[in-house]
C-alpha cells in the first residue's frame, strides 16, 4: 500500500483528498488553500456566515488529545460550512470498553461519516488512519504527536501573505521551544516551498533539534542576532506538559533570553509582524504590550484559522468525492448491464 | 391508565406513537419499520443525507447511562432528519441538585421538546416516562435495563432482511449472555413475529435464563449443536460490568466454548451471516478473522442503525403529531364559537 | 469609558445591544421584550419552531459556573432562532492552561462570534466583559454572582402578564433566600418599573439584606402577613451552597415558616398564582399539592423562558448589527473615495 505521505494526501489528478501535513505539497496547491480561504473570510464578513459546500455531510471531531480551542475552531468551521458535526471525547467512547481503535473508526466510517477531524498524541496517527483504516473517509490533521499541525501552519501562512502581500522573499523567525513543536515542523514545510527568503528557527540548544536544519531552517541560539532583518517573528508556546524539566531553564531565564519584549522587537525591521499560535503565556513567551501592540496579528491568526479550516475541510471533501463518483463509474465500466 | 406496552406505543388507529419495545407489536408495524428504514438507507447514500421530516423539531437525548456509540447514532439519525438535538448528561443536571427525575422531565417537555430517547440502567424506564410521566412527548427507548433495546433488535431484523432476504424460515442463534441481555429479548420477539423458524439462545447453564423458552426461543447449552442449519448467528457482547463474577467461566474458558471461531462458523450453514451488536472483544466472543471475514455483516448493522433509528424517529414523531391533531380537533368541536 | 449599567446596554437610540440586569431599563423597552416574547410563544407552538432570525450567526454558551437547565433553555433559544451554537466547558478550556479570560474572550470574538451568553459565579461578570472587553459581541447575562439574573426576570414577567393579563397594580411577594438570590433583585427592578402596585420580600431577617427596601420593595419576616390580597408568589430557590450554615435554621423549621403550603396559600388571593424558578424542592420550599395544583404556574415559566430568550437574543443581535452597519457608514463617510 501506498505510504507516501505526500502521495496519500492527492487524488490521482493531484487534487487534496486528506490533509495531513505541508510537507511535500507543491506551491501550487498551498496556493489553491490559501486563495480559497481568502474567498472564506469574505464570507465571514457577512451578515450571514453560512456557505452550503458541506451541507448534508457528516464531520466528526475524533480527539484523543483534548484541545478545546482547536476542536472549537473546527466546529464552527464545520457549521459555516453547513455540515452536520459530531464531538467525540474518545476516552469515553467504546474505546474505554475495549473495543480497538480501528473498529471505532471502521463504525464511525460506517454510519456514514464522511471526514474525520483527528488529533492525537501519537506522531503519525492522522497518516495511519488515512492509509490503513479509513481511506475514504477524508482525513483532517489536527494535530498529531510531535509530528505535524498543519492548518496551524497554512492560517499562519494566510496571515503573512494578508499582512506582507506575498511569502515570497520574507525572512521569519521561529522562536522557542522547537524540538516539542509539531507547529515549527510545518511551518518550516510550507514556508520554504511557498518560497520564504529564509526561515530561522531560535532557541536554547536543548531545544533546537539537531536535524532541523536538514528541513532547510537555519538555526540560531542568539535571539539578538535571529531577529536583524526578520519580517515575521512566530512565537511558540512554552508547553510545559511538553518538556522534560531539564531541558528548560527557569521561565525568567527563559523569558530573558527568548521571550519577545518591546525592546528585542525593535531590533526586527520596524514593520515586522508578531504572531504566536495561541493560548500566550504573557509574560512568558512574549511582553503584553507585545502582544497587544500594532504589530501583532494574533487576533487575526485566530480569525484566519476559521478561514483555513474551512477551505482544506471543503478542498479534502470535493477531492475524496470525486474519488467515489470515479470508482463508481469505473466499477459501472467494468460491470455492463 | 393504560398500562399495557403494546397499546401504549401506538395511536388508537394503530400507528406508533412511541417505541418501547418490540414486544406485542404486529407483523405488518415491524415490516413498515424495516420498509421505511430501507428507504432511509438510499438517502445516506445520496451527497445530501439530510431529509426534513424533523425539521424545527426537538429531539432531547436523556441517557442517564453512559452509552457514547448508542447516544451517537441517535445523534446523528435525528440531525439527518433536520431536528435540533439536545444531548443531556443527566449525571449533571438538575437532577444532581435534588430536583425529581419527573420534574426534570416536565421542564423539558415544557420546553416544547418533541421526543425523549430515553437510555436507563432500570428495566421500565422507558415505559414509566410514555405512560406515567411525559405521554404527549414520542419517547424511543433506547436500552432499558435487562428489559428492551428495540433499535438495536429492528436493526439486526433489517440486517437479516437485505442479506437473507427475507426473517420467514430463516434459522437464528442467539449467542453468549442472554441472562443480562435486553438485546436478547427484543430480538426474540421481533423474530418470532416476523415468522423466523427457530430461535436458538445459547450459552452457559448460568447465563441462559430459565423463562427463556417461554418467549419462543429453543435453549442450548452446546454451541456445536446450536450452529447445525444455521442462517444467521447473532454474537452478544459479554458484558463484564453486568456480570457476577461467579456466573463467569474465565475468558478464555468461554471463548473455547462459545466464542466464534472459524472453525465454529464452518458448522453453520455455508452462507450463514454473523453479527454483533458491538463494540466487539476481539478474541473473547469472536476470533478477528471472523469478526472482518466475508460471512461478518457486523458493519452493515452499524449502518443499518442509522436507517432504523431514522425510521422510529420519523414514524413517532408523525404518530405524535396525528394524536395531537386530533385532539385539537375534538376540543374544537366540544367548544364551539 | 462609559460604564453606566443602563447605557452600556444600549444603542445611542435606545434599542439593546447587551441584556445584562433589568435595572435602568424603561417601561417600554421591557414592555418591548414582553411584546416580543409573546410572538415567539405562537411561534414555538407551530410544528416548525424554527425561525430564521439569527441564521448563519454564532452564539457562545461561556458557563464559568455550571447549569444545565439555563445552558439548555439557551441552547434551545439559540437554535429556534436558526443559530449556530457552541458550548465551551470554560473550565476544561485554554484558561486551564494558563491563558487569561479576556484572550480567551478575544479569541472567540476572532472566531467571528457574535454574541456570547455569559454566566459567572462573580457579580458584575457580564457586565465587565460587555464593557471593557469585547463591546461589539453581544453579551446575555445568564446570572452573575449575586447580582442579576435577567432572562429568569423577564419569564417572570412574562408569566405575570400572560396570567394576570397585566403587571401594573398586582401585589407580588418574593419569598425566601433574597440574600443571595441574583433572581430577586433582577425582579423587583423589572416589577417596579413595569407598575407592580407592591413589591415585598419574605424571609427570615439573616436572609433579608438590609438594603433591599432601598430597591422599593416591603420586607416581610411574616410570612402569613406578607401573604394577604397577594396576587403573586414567587418562591425562591433553597440554593444551599450559597448559604453559610449560621444563616439556615434547620429544613423543617424553614419550611414551616416559609415553605409555600396548602394552607398558606389560601391567605392570598383566590386567584393568586404560584411561580418558582426551579429546581424547586419539593417539601422544602414548596408543598408538592401546590407546585402541581392549579394555582401553580411553575411549567409556564419554562416555557416563557425559551420564549424570553428568543426575545433578548434577537434584540441584543439587531442592536449591534444596526451599531455595526452605523459605524461602517461612518468610516467611509469619513474616508470618502
Amino acid at each position: 500500500m501506498n505510504t507516501d505521505p505526500c502521495q496519500i494526501q492527492l487524488t490521482p489528478d493531484g487534487k487534496l483528498k486528506h490533509f495531513l501535513t505541508t510537507e511535500g505539497l507543491s506551491k501550487e496547491l498551498l496556493t489553491e488553500i490559501l486563495d480559497t480561504a481568502d474567498s472564506f473570510i469574505s464570507t465571514q464578513e457577512r451578515d450571514v456566515k453560512k456557505v452550503p459546500l458541506l451541507r448534508g455531510k457528516t464531520v466528526v471531531n475524533l480527539f484523543f488529545e483534548n484541545s478545546t480551542r482547536t476542536r472549537s475552531t473546527f466546529e464552527l468551521a464545520a457549521k459555516r460550512l453547513s455540515a452536520d458535526i459530531l464531538n467525540l471525547d474518545i476516552s469515553k467512547s467504546a474505546t474505554a470498553k475495549g473495543e480497538t481503535l480501528m473498529d471505532t473508526l471502521w463504525n464511525l466510517e460506517a454510519m456514514y461519516s464522511d471526514m474525520f477531524v483527528v488529533r492525537h498524541a501519537d506522531s503519525g496517527a492522522a497518516h495511519f488512519i488515512a492509509s490503513q483504516v479509513t481511506p475514504n473517509v477524508a482525513i483532517i490533521n489536527a494535530g498529531d504527536g510531535r509530528h505535524a499541525h498543519p492548518t496551524q501552519a497554512m492560517l499562519d501562512m494566510l496571515t503573512i501573505r494578508r499582512h506582507k502581500g506575498q511569502i515570497e522573499g520574507k525572512v521569519v523567525a521561529i522562536v522557542g521551544d522547537i524540538l516539542h513543536s509539531r507547529v515549527a515542523r510545518s511551518q518550516i514545510h510550507a514556508l520554504k516551498t511557498l518560497g520564504a527568503a529564509e526561515v530561522r528557527v531560535v532557541g536554547p540548544a536543548t531545544l533546537l533539534p539537531r536535524d532541523i536544519e536538514a528541513l532547510g531552517a537555519k538555526a540560531y541560539y542568539d535571539f539578538n542576532l535571529a531577529l536583524r532583518d526578520c519580517d515575521v517573528i512566530i512565537m511558540l508556546r512554552l508547553q510545559k506538559e511538553r518538556m522534560q524539566n531539564a531541558l528548560l531553564p527557569s521561565e525568567s531565564e527563559f523569558y530573558k533570553l527568548y521571550g519577545l519584549s518591546t525592546e528585542k522587537l525593535a531590533l526586527a525591521k520596524p514593520d515586522a509582524i508578531v504572531m504566536h499560535p495561541g493560548p500566550i503565556n504573557r509574560g512568558v513567551e512574549i511582553e503584553s504590550a507585545v502582544a497587544d501592540g500594532p504589530q501583532s496579528v494574533i487576533l487575526n491568526q485566530v480569525s484566519n484559522g476559521i478561514a483555513v479550516r474551512m477551505a482544506v475541510m471543503a478542498m479534502a471533501m470535493s477531492g475524496q468525492q470525486s474519488m467515489q463518483q470515479q470508482a463508481q463509474q469505473d466499477s459501472q465500466e467494468e460491470d455492463p448491464v
